[in-house]
């Protein structure tokens, strides 16, 4: 019998090559399979819901897994599971899925919120993209709602990979000022890699006046990656939520300890 | 002549011992003094108000200095004095103060704000205390406004300090509940040595039942620092403001660029 388990969590990506285990450097992926499989005694792999770059981060993240038996007691084991991991991965929560529920097909939308610092902040900048120049916020929302226009960001892809179709469908791309900070939030069914940073690096030159919100609708439906900016650092970019369809959960039957 | 400036900046204290210059280590006052005697040419030193312990953060810090010919162009010195300092410390102001208006003694009121954590979280905890045990913060409440009802707060003080007195006049002690985070501001005159740690470690073990609100004023009143609990960690402690009176400020008539 089988077991399948959605785990939910959050990492400050600063230290580690992304979420999918990579030859070069530690993963956030590669850690907690390392400390779920020991705390279950048993080999334990995760799916997680999508990758994310070196140096991104997560406000909320999704994976599941299979395991053998069920897992009893689940708030022991997640606070047992926190004590082991390091200080810059917290789980949050472990339920038991639909056996067909998959972190990343089941998912219907994601949501990832960029940062950008428009002082110097101590507190603010090691999670944020500075920008020393004068943003004119206004025309980088009028640009952003552009994108709700289109299906195809190929402009916005990173080349050669090996995705069968550059389509998403972006339901929200708002930014909003909050004193010295500039957030940008955007949602979608799906997103291509890199494309969240090659959006704001192209908004933030929407910004600086240099493209214009026209320009910046041109760039989209040309489909031709060197007319967009350079992508914005990994450093200001969260994920910050994953939505499922209701039919993956259910009731957790085992686990009486909540 | 003798010009005499306020600068105003935030830090995190993690990487320092310190705002005051110190043998073991680099300290706040060190790396400004350092930046600000380069970009004038001149040997700048700088008086604080206050000391901040290893490890403690500012949010928002003053300190004065003199100069021998005025600063032009304040906006553009900051901009430059900010490229040359570390990613850590911020300069967010300078300005041309009363001759004799002094950092540290000019000062009312100094406010601080310790943040403490109920929940394992990348993005907080390294600047929070994070407590795994279930605080009751209506007594933790309770207990801080006693503080109110006193002046003397050898409790909470470093033990052979060369201060001449005790007294403190608290003004403000409060909680606030943020999610998952527990904030605790204090406003007062004057803060002894290690005081805001002390009263937050005493105030969890209020939090925890260990201690009443009654034996909390108890320890207060008893003039003893041994009745009072370990201090709180330092990385949860930001100060927040200093108030100074109005006379310190005078008008920018040297400053044409802002």
């Amino acid at each position: 019998m089988i077991y399948r388990y959605f785990i939910e969590l959050s990492y400050d990506g600063t230290r580690y090559v992304g979420w999918q285990i990579q030859p070069n450097g530690m993963s956030i992926q590669e850690k907690i399979e390392h400390c779920l499989s020991i705390k279950r005694n048993e080999k334990i792999s995760l799916t997680g819901a999508g990758r994310t770059d070196t140096g991104v981060h997560a406000r909320f993240y999704v994976a599941h897994f299979d395991v053998s038996t069920p897992i009893l007691q689940s708030n022991d084991f997640i606070y047992s599971l926190n004590s082991f991991l390091p200080e810059d991965i917290a789980v949050s929560a472990i339920y038991p899925v639909h056996p067909e529920a998959h972190a990343r097909f089941s998912a219907f939308s994601r949501s990832y919120e960029y940062q950008i610092s428009l002082a110097k902040n101590p507190f603010v900048n090691p999670y944020a993209w500075y920008v020393r120049h004068p943003l004119a916020h206004e025309q980088m929302q009028e640009a952003a709602s552009r994108l709700m226009n289109h299906t195809d960001f190929t402009s916005f892809s990173k080349l050669h990979t090996d995705v069968k179709t550059n389509d998403c469908t972006i339901t929200r791309a708002e930014f909003t000022r909050d004193g010295d900070r500039l957030l940008f939030t955007i949602e979608a069914n799906r997103f291509l890699r890199n494309m969240v940073r090659a959006i704001v690096g192209t908004l933030v030159e929407v910004g600086k006046g240099r493209i214009s919100p026209d320009e910046f609708e041109s760039i989209i439906i040309s489909k031709n990656r060197a007319l967009a900016a350079s992508s914005a650092p990994a450093q200001g970019l969260f994920l910050t939520e994953v939505k499922y369809p209701s039919w993956v959960f259910v009731p957790d039957v085992s686990d009486k300890s909540s």
